[in-house]
């Protein structure tokens, strides 16, 4: 906490002294005065900076992202032929192993979500399909894979959910 | 500005009366204490949320990222051959797009650099050449396109600079 040496009741002791009383309390006022300016410094400071953030929040990552989209704009100048297509296929591939990289490095990371118990919290069910393979409430099919940033889910996955089989009569 | 009504010396006229003024004291001491509990917590309050706007600063381009991303990764899930060479090549083209405009929706855009005037404060040079359709000191070739994010360079272009070509003699 903040130093409140001044708020000490420690000179009550002359306290029925009018001229020490008004001293003080001009002082007290002051000092109020002083620590409400600091106070509206720092506010605006802090709104300045929480715009700025919410502003250029994304540029670290826009900047990394950049590096990888000029490789992929380049990969996409050149010529396809019968000869190349497959240089191709490997170069846009690397340009995903790339996305996929700068995305760890800010930590977002895929949920696994195939097979797992279906869990409303990161799983959105879009359908059911009845499953021999798994038992009923499991994720059977993934169709959009959840991912989280850091700790925290930033995506849930859409999927569909294992019921039983139906019985034969 | 904060609401000051108790720091104005209206109550100045009976000041010599020391219970009013102890009086006076103690609630100017208290109303310190009250703002410096408010700063404080504010000021918590602060720090902890430019910690999480560090932290997930980028999140909204990132899961727009994702959306963009899937359709990556599924383009590149579709085998190749002499057939679909071409609606392949147009798949990739149109995910670049999206990025594109993934970008532009967070206000990052290239900036034309090539023909401008040299500006060291958004090209870098990296070599030069002699040119014949360019007055010397402009940008002839780009390597590195440059980017802005709202009104703000957040990477500057990597171009060659023209000199003027070799006199004949």
């Amino acid at each position: 906490m903040t130093d409140n040496k001044d708020t000490k009741p420690e000179d009550t002791a002359d306290a029925a002294d009018p001229t020490k009383l008004e001293a003080d309390l001009a002082k007290a006022k002051s000092e109020y005065l002083y620590l409400m300016a600091d106070f509206d410094n720092y506010r605006k400071n802090a709104i300045k900076e929480r715009s700025d953030l919410t502003k250029y929040g994304s540029e670290r990552f826009v900047r990394e992202f950049l590096t990888v989209f000029d490789n992929f704009e380049r990969a996409l100048e050149t010529e396809i032929s019968a000869d190349n297509v497959e240089s191709f296929r490997a170069g846009v591939t690397m340009i995903a192993g790339e996305f996929k990289s700068l995305l760890q490095r800010f930590g977002v990371e895929e949920i696994k979500s195939e097979g797992e118990q279906f869990d409303p919290s990161k799983h959105e069910a879009l359908s059911s399909e009845p499953r021999e393979d798994l038992p009923a409430g499991h994720v059977a099919r993934v169709f959009k894979k959840a991912y989280k940033m850091h700790d925290k889910l930033i995506r849930p996955a859409q999927v569909t959910v294992s019921t039983a089989p139906p019985t034969v009569n």
